[in-house]
């Protein structure tokens, strides 16, 4: 079984997909079997992360700006694809450096997630954005 | 098929978990199909590393530690979440930049692993932990 | 239905693979699946990137270079495992921070990719190495 769930993103940070991804799983109506979660674009990610305190959000965002600065950055005057913007390229090096694909399986009819994982988009652009993640179902 | 492995850890560093899992796949029976492991957690990882020199997993471990170091550390100031202890925050970083779920083809009966392949678990807090990898098996 | 595509390379960079792969989809003659590329090697990686502006890919190269230093520069005094050259460590914590296995959906009998995607091998050793990417299709 296939599906895709739409993020409509304003600026970095993380986004909970969590409960669209557990309705997908529950249509679909298997007992046991394998999901993957699938990101068309190359300038967000999927992470799996603690859904409890919404510091770890926080810092994790704060985190990976500092990793990868802006392209107008002094320590980041090496980039050259910056015409579409300051945030661009960061955002390529962090959908490299994070998940495209994530594959959890599935157990009792929910995802066997930890009682502290949620899923997460990742946005690394600062304009708002639309975002597609494709979800596969299978045994 | 599905099933579990459960690491105990104590400390930072990587457990090899490869002998576990290979024998998951040869009771699933299947010559051809595909494995999927899973981490419930938000502050381990699973990697897919050398298994030859055990210069390698020190330096792993050396290097992540560089990268995120403990948010008692100076250059960590920024970090908001730390009522867990130094390594709590830090471990949710590494968290998010290593693997959650990995994905072997299985073909012959066994894992398609390279030849110096070995799968672990990279454990990121510094106290003892129990660590439980979902593992899938499907066609 | 497995496979696998061997790519030879002439030093560190992306080698893109998106044709092979397409391939290897349409043969296997499935309208919905679930692909999984895995590839059998713990010094180069598989990533999904921009395949349109070929600055993207100088630029994700140059970051993860400046990130992670051959181990005869002097802030990577701490590596230990230098014998098979100083490109050699760095390139296994490469292969640790990006992906070994991607798994895409396909759907109409293509992967799901969207538009601006690419499927690529990054190899992160200077001498040539001949490549194996596994292949998995599953329903």
């Amino acid at each position: 079984m296939q599906g895709a769930i739409t993020v409509s993103t304003s600026g970095q940070g993380l986004y909970e997909i969590t409960r669209d991804v557990a309705e997908f799983v529950r249509g679909g109506g298997r007992a046991e079997g394998l999901l993957t979660l699938f990101v068309r674009h190359t300038s967000c990610s999927l992470v799996i992360q603690e859904n409890a305190d919404p510091d770890v959000q926080r810092d994790l965002k704060a985190f990976f700006a500092r990793l990868v600065p802006p392209s107008d950055d002094p320590s980041m005057r090496w980039v050259t694809h910056t015409m579409e913007g300051p945030d661009d390229m960061p955002a390529h090096i962090k959908a490299a450096l994070l998940p495209v694909s994530l594959s959890i399986p599935v157990a009792g009819g929910r995802m066997a997630l930890g009682t502290w994982q949620g899923v997460y988009l990742f946005e690394h652009r600062t304009s708002p954005h639309r975002r597609e993640v494709a979800l596969h179902l299978s045994a």
